[in-house]
């Protein structure tokens, strides 16, 4: 049997529900519905159960969903039942940003390198990690197969390192730079601008 | 006449468009055609003469858009034309990221001030600004008519500065906290959470 594959859109919405799933249990919950989730996410819980039942069978009508056995099945499904390593390029503030942000932990992602192609940079110590040069970036993410990179170079030569990521095995990037990338069809990009996010909000400002 | 309303998805890639037409400008271009957008985005050319089509005529068949011109009239549209004062909550790493990014000069937004409840960290100089208390942040966000704020504390606290916040005006809010958020139909909210787009992706990772 083929499966249809599970539109992206349904996949981008997991981590939402996983994200309050794992609120839930650390305030002590065991039980919830699709109709709570839908109030806490702002969503239809005819969408919630639509989207989780497109993977098997999660919850019961009427006794609802076990919150710690629907959000490891969500662990799985996205593969976040093991932790990737992260490659992170560009020591930069944003770099440094993500290289202390402690809300990767327990979310799948553990951050292992941190690159940059500044000499100045290169072997300092920075929250722990040692800066290491961009020349070696290839070597060392083949050798520790790293998939996932998070990208925080200014945007002039973002696309020339993307392209060095993608030729060593990398087939998840973050984007912090503000530019698009061109990436072939089995390598996925998400993009994070500030200034973008908030330019979609001012349309609707009076 | 009663216009039609814009789509939300048109109007979140009018940013794309104008990232990608800024770059272009500072290149030295003058003129692109939505061929060549199209193959910097990663989208089909009909689907940007469409977008753009929405909201008149912006270049002609055969001579193409010229660059400074539609830039000029994205950013009318997107009300970024002008400066919007952004207030960033939590003064922690995220916030001293944001205090210090300097991607917003030129794209709509200046952040004018930093809250945190931290009577530590309050009146500290951070990246230049002194930081505010939060027991102050709702006289003074009214008195500035600041109607943007960036969100950085942690999730915890998350919704309750989210009501101060919309209780004194501000209507756009991009939320760093990981956690999903309740407001009103006319406030508006966009997240980032680099956990989230991550996992986002490792679904289609082997």
């Amino acid at each position: 049997m083929t499966q249809k594959p599970i539109p992206d859109i349904v996949i981008g919405r997991l981590p939402i529900y996983l994200r309050a799933l794992t609120r839930m249990l650390q305030a002590g919950r065991q039980v919830t519905s699709s109709q709570e989730l839908g109030e806490r996410l702002g969503m239809s819980a005819a969408q919630i159960r639509k989207d989780l039942s497109q993977f098997g069978e999660f919850g019961k009508q009427g006794t609802g969903y076990n919150i710690e056995f629907l959000a490891k099945k969500l662990q799985e499904i996205l593969k976040i039942d093991r932790v990737w390593k992260v490659a992170v390029v560009g020591a930069g503030d944003v770099g440094h940003a993500l290289a202390n942000y402690n809300g990767f932990a327990h979310r799948g992602f553990q951050i292992t390198h941190i690159f940059d192609n500044d000499s100045k940079i290169v072997g300092s110590n920075f929250n722990g990690f040692t800066v290491q040069s961009i020349s070696d970036m290839q070597k060392i993410i083949q050798k520790e197969e790293i998939k996932v990179a998070m990208l925080a170079v200014p945007a002039e030569v973002a696309q020339d390192v993307v392209d060095l990521l993608v030729e060593c095995g990398v087939h998840a990037i973050l984007n912090y730079a503000p530019v698009n990338l061109t990436v072939p069809q089995d390598v996925r990009v998400q993009y994070i601008d500030p200034a973008v996010h908030l330019q979609n909000m001012t349309y609707y400002l009076d």
